[in-house]
């Protein structure tokens, strides 16, 4: 999604050049390529596919809307395995229209993992809850802390459900360092974003390239690897700026900072 | 600030018109009334001053910037008294320009409040730390939950530094309740706003007319009241759409809202 001006082939293309080994995808661009196709462009340019995003908004309350979502997760799960990656992330979904209880939407959301969670370890597909920061927490994603989505994580299996750490999301919360120490081996992915003001419009798509704003990200990529975490790191960047320019220039760069800021 | 349309006379004559008993002032109208012409028609008017904001911005490394922010709250306390609210509001202020590090941040926030305190305290003024939601946590606030201003209050009297609970900022936050109990006689103010989206641009002037949003605020003063709060509690809408309506208009609908959503 950081670079989501560029087709799949370029993507690819551009990752093996400079020396990416892996690349996070979203459903959207899989599905309008075509789910095995993508899989074995990714698989012929020897690039890992570290994470499907995304899966999740299992909050609904209409029993028609909630067999929907969980159709869609399912669905979801298939892809992932078909790409070859061993992670769904979650965006968990925010209140339902109307509703001002966010204790009993996560609380579906423990639900839906129930039912997910055995489906998804059948296909080799570990699910990732991914906290997403308070400001979305009505809208988009009820869990708000790494804590939190640990609390639902560890109602299950840690080699099916686990988390997915941002430090957009986390950077803020003193608590974090103690929750990534929580974490430990529920840590799925870990994914880099910086944080810089002002935000736009609908806060959604202001995330910092990484070295501009205010998250110390080598701090937090050694507190995870201090728990443990030995996998993929992902740069996850929506910012409509950065959508604007040239996506093989913006990728270079992108591999730049993340030497120069978090390696 | 609510109605930040209305001049002082305007607004003291219509909470008076309304029933309501005391308003929570803004330093920069009531300096550009004259802070003793201001506290003259309040009192006049048989209305209490609940609080005065807001003092803060405390982060500063610079010598010369943290003397001049001290300086600004002295006389942010003296202003107070003059009014005669025993209750002046802190915003601690957000990261220093390039810097990275919440912890020092909050650290030097604690070394301000130990040349405070004792100053507003011989002047019958309590200081209240108000976080704010985590979205101002690197530009206007790196105090961001209830726990984080306890934490931070706690290191002084009871009587001299407390917080200010806003349901703006705290509603997302599953461990507010429990620092609702843990702050008790440490509310010094109880805020009421609701939380809409999307949220504007910069993320300031966004906050939602009681009722209209997500947030469940008879269940927070419900908890506010249960930890033994009695205090005034204030509505404070930063609304670039509620702005350009008419004041009088405004502040009417308020007190309506008020009382069907949180009396």
């Amino acid at each position: 999604m950081t670079v989501r001006q560029l087709g799949l082939p370029e993507l690819t293309e551009t990752c093996v050049r400079l020396g990416v080994p892996g690349v996070g995808l979203w459903r959207e661009p899989v599905q309008a390529y075509g789910t095995e196709a993508a899989a074995k462009l990714v698989r012929d340019a020897g690039l890992v596919v570290t994470t499907l995003c995304r899966g999740g908004f299992l909050t609904a309350i209409d029993p028609a809307r909630r067999a929907e979502a969980l159709a869609d997760n399912r669905a979801a799960v298939d892809e992932a395995a078909v790409l070859g990656t061993d992670t769904l992330v979650l965006v968990s979904g925010g209140l339902p229209e109307g509703s001002k209880d966010l204790h009993g939407a996560r609380e579906r959301i423990a639900e839906a993992l129930g039912e997910l969670a055995p489906y998804a370890a059948e296909r080799g597909v570990r699910l990732a809850i991914e906290p997403l920061h308070p400001m979305f927490a009505s809208d988009r994603c009820v869990v708000s802390t790494l804590d939190q989505a640990l609390d639902l994580a560890e109602r299950f299996p840690a080699d099916q459900v686990g988390v997915a750490v941002d430090t957009y999301h986390i950077w803020w919360d003193d608590r974090a360092p103690a929750a990534v120490v929580r974490a430990a081996e529920r840590i799925f992915t870990f994914q880099l974003a910086d944080w810089t003001t002002p935000l736009p419009a609908g806060v959604l798509n202001g995330r910092g390239q990484l070295g501009d704003g205010a998250i110390n990200l080598r701090a937090w990529r050694e507190r995870v690897d201090a728990a443990g975490y030995s996998g993929p790191i992902e740069v996850e960047l929506f910012n409509d700026d950065l959508w604007q320019r040239d996506g093989v220039e913006l990728l270079t760069e992108v591999a730049e900072r993340y030497v120069r800021h978090a390696l």
